[in-house]
C-alpha cells in the first residue's frame, strides 16, 4: 500500500486498511525508539511546526521527539502569545507559518474542526493533535498500537471507556476507530457526561460500570476534567470515584487481566485508584511511548518517506 | 566582494553594493530553501542566540528556521521572564550569554539602541531583529529582495508607506534602503502618525493617499498598533480605514498592477481590506518566505561563509 | 577510571577521584567549546530533556547547548505551565517523559530532594539543575573548573563564600566540592543568613568580611534573593552592601590577585561593586563558558561515552 493523504485530521472516515498500515509503520519505528542510538536520516531536510493554541507540553514533546528522531527540524510556536493576541486571523496565522516553508503543520487548537480547516488551505501536510472536543486522532492510534500489542487483534474485544464521555475527544476518535477495527466498544459514565446524542455514535452506552466490568478485555479511564464540578456536571469528586473510579476490588470483576489505559495525565484516586496505576495491568507508560513511535509513522507517511523505514 | 561586517543592525549607513551583496546571497538561500530537501551543512558547529525581549512567534521562528537550514543550532531565550526580572543589565546578560559561546546573537528589544550597544561589547556578530522604533533590517532587506524579484530594479520606482510611520521600525529601516537604491519613497500617513520631524528623512511626505496612489508600484502597509487609538493618536479606526486603508476599489488609482506589501500581523478591515489580503497583488506571504531567504543569507554571512552557498 | 554513577544528584558524597575525573573530561570539552566549529557526533541519536519546574533561561540554555554540541537532541519542558497544574504528581509527570526515551534527564525543582527522588524511580541518567535549597552540582564544578584553571590546585587555598549562606545551593555544593579537595573554607555573612545549623557543616563561619579577607585565593559571592529583605533578614540593602558587598577597595586587603567569582545574575552594587566586577580579578564569563564544558563532560559520562572524548 502507498500513503496517498495529506492529513491526518480524525479516525471518523478512516479506512481499517489505513489505520492497520499506519499501525504496520509505527512497529519498526518504535524498534528504533527503543534503540540505544535512536536517529534516523529519514527525515533530514524536512521541517516541523507545532502550532500550540492550547498549551501541552507531553503532546508537544512527544511530536518534536518523533521529529527529531527521524532527523527532522522542528519549531515549536504557543501561539497563546502570539499573533492570535494580535488580532491575526487563525487562517493569516497559518498562511505565514506556511511561507516558511513547513512540510508538516502539527495543530492543537480549542476549536473542533480547527485543523480540517487549515488542512484545506495549506499545502503543508496538517495533522490535528486535539481539535476542542472533536477528536485526538494521533492518541486513538497509540491506544489501538497499545491495544494490538497485548491482545493481538481488538476485533470482538470488549472494550469499556469510562468518564467524561460528552468532552473528550479522546473518545471520539477511539470510538471510530475501535469500531471500524471490529471491537465491542461500551460506552460508561454518568448521565450528565453521557448525553442523549451519544446514542448516535452507534455503541453501547451504560451508566453502569460494575455490571459492564464483566469479561472487559481493556478499560480505558479518560482524564475527568475537574473543573467539570463546578460547572454543575457532578455531584462531587468522592461520589464519581465511587462509581466509575477503578480500584483493584473493582477490577476483579473483569475475572480477566483486562489492560488498564488511561491518556493522562492521571487524577490519582479519581479516575484511577493509585494502586491500579501503578500496577503491571495498567499500560499507561507504553501508551506513553508508543504515541512517539505512532507519531514517527505519521510523520513519515505524510512527509513521503519511501522504501525501507530502518536503515 | 568579500563581507566584512560583523553585525547587521541598521541599513541606515549600509552601502548600496553591500545591500546588494546581501541579496544577491539571499538568491540562491531560497532555493535551498524551497527545495524537498531543505539542508546544507554550510554552518553546521555553529551556534546561533535568539535574545527576544519582545515576544514575536513570527520572526523568532524565521531566524530559527534559517538557521536550522543552514545546519547551526539555536537556542531562543524568552527574556522578559528571566535574569531581566531579576535585576541583571542587558549587558551581564549578554556577556553571560556570550560566553556560552554563540556565533551569533539575534537580539529584538523594545529600547532604540539596544542591539547597536550590544554588537559594541560583544564578539559575537548581532543581528537587530528590531529595536524600539528604530530599525528592523531583516525586515527592510526581505522587503527590497521582494520588490525586485517583481520589478527587476527598484531605482525609480514610486513605493508608498502607508500607515504610523512615526512609531514604525519597519519604515524607517525600508525608507533608509529605499532611498538607497533610487527609490522615488512616499510617506503617507494622518498627521498624528506623520509629525514634522519624519520630514528630517529626506523623503516626499503627504496626508492624502489617494492623491499619492497614481503611478505607485508598491504600497507597503504598515501595521497599526490598534493601542494608538487609545493613546489618542487616532480618532477611530472606521475613520483611520476610510483615509488610509486599501481597498480593491482605491487600488485602481494607480493604473498599474501595483504590489501590495504587509510586514504583519494583518488588521483585516483595517490596513488592508480582505479582498485585498487575497488578491493576487498582495505579496505578503512571499515576503514572509523571502524573510528566511534572507535571513539566512545574514546568518551565512556573518558567520563567515566562504566558497559556493549552495552544495 | 571507567564512570559508572548514572546520575549526578549532589557533590556530598562524591569521591574526589569523581571529581577530579569530570573535571579532566570537562578539559578536552573546553577545547571543543572554544573551536570555530564546536560539533561532536559523540550523542548523535541521544536525547536530553531539560526539565524545569523553576524558569532558568541562563542554566537551560547551558544544558541544551553542551547537549547539541555533543550531537544530543533536546527538549526544553517549561513544567509550571504544563501537567503538574493540571494536578498531576512530579513522579507522575517524570515517569510520562521517561516513557518518550530519554536518555538523560536535567531537573530544576523548588523542593530539595527532588533529583534524588526521580533519580530513584527513573532509568534515564539524572542531573540535577538545582534543587531547592540543598544542592546545584554543575555549578560547584564549573566554579572548581574555574579555580584550578588559575590556581592549579584548590588544596590549601583560602577561599570564602560570601553572602546569603542560608538560603544557596550553591554554597551547599561548593562547600562539599571544596572541603572534599582539601581547600580552607570559610562562609562569611550576616547573622541572619548564616545561621547555628551551618557550623555543622564543618567550616569555619564568620561575620566579618574585612576580618577573613587577607590570604583569601578566591572570593565568591553568592547572589542575594532581593526579597529576602522584605522577609526581614536583612537590615537594608544599603547596609548589606556596606558589610559585605566586594569593592576595589576593599579586595585589596587581601593583598593578592584573589579570583571575584559570582554565579550570576549579579546585582551590581550590591554583591559586587561594578568595578570589581569589570576587572580582571573577576571571572564571572569565564564560569559561564566553564559551565558549557562541564555539563558537557557530565553528559558525555552519564551517557557512557566511551573511547577519545575529542574526534
Amino acid at each position: 500500500m502507498k500513503w496517498t493523504r495529506k492529513d491526518i485530521l480524525h479516525l471518523e472516515g478512516l479506512e481499517q486498511k489505513e489505520i492497520e498500515f499506519i499501525l504496520n509503520t509505527a512497529k519498526p519505528m518504535k524498534e528504533v525508539l527503543l534503540r540505544p542510538i535512536k536517529k534516523l536520516p529519514t527525515l533530514r531536510g524536512k521541517a516541523v511546526f507545532n502550532l500550540f493554541f492550547e498549551a501541552s507540553t507531553r503532546t508537544r514533546t512527544s511530536f518534536e521527539t518523533a521529529a527529531k528522531i527521524l532527523g527532522a527540524d522542528t519549531a515549536s510556536l504557543a501561539v497563546a502569545q502570539s499573533s492570535v493576541s494580535k488580532g491575526e486571523t487563525l487562517l493569516d496565522t497559518a498562511r505565514t507559518l506556511e511561507a516558511m516553508q513547513p512540510d508538516v503543520v502539527v495543530i492543537r487548537h480549542a476549536s473542533s474542526g480547527a485543523a480540517h480547516f487549515l488542512a484545506k488551505e495549506l499545502k503543508a501536510g496538517v495533522i490535528n493533535a486535539g481539535d476542542g472536543q472533536h477528536e485526538h486522532p494521533s492518541q486513538a492510534l497509540l491506544d489501538l498500537f497499545t491495544m494490538k500489542e497485548h491482545l493481538g487483534s481488538v476485533a470482538g474485544r470488549k472494550i469499556l471507556l469510562v468518564g467524561d464521555i460528552l468532552h473528550s475527544r479522546v473518545a471520539r476518535s477511539n470510538v471510530w476507530a475501535l469500531k471500524n477495527m471490529g471491537a465491542e466498544v461500551v460506552l460508561v459514565g454518568p448521565p450528565t457526561l453521557l448525553t442523549p446524542e451519544i446514542k448516535a455514535w452507534g455503541v453501547k452506552t451504560s451508566y453502569n460500570l460494575d455490571q459492564e466490568l464483566p469479561g472487559a478485555d481493556v478499560i480505558m479511564a479518560l482524564r475527568l476534567q475537574l473543573e467539570r464540578q463546578q460547572a454543575g456536571l457532578l455531584p462531587s469528586l468522592r461520589e464519581y470515584s465511587q462509581l466509575y473510579g477503578i480500584t483493584a476490588e473493582r477490577l476483579k470483576r473483569t475475572e480477566k487481566p483486562s489492560l488498564v489505559m488511561h491518556p493522562g495525565p492521571i487524577n490519582r484516586g479519581v479516575e484511577l485508584e493509585s494502586q491500579v496505576a501503578n500496577s503491571a495491568q495498567a499500560v499507561i507508560e507504553e501508551q506513553v511511548t508508543n504515541g512517539v513511535a505512532v507519531r514517527m509513522a505519521l510523520m513519515y507517511l505524510l512527509m513521503g518517506g519511501t522504501g525501507h523505514v530502518v536503515d
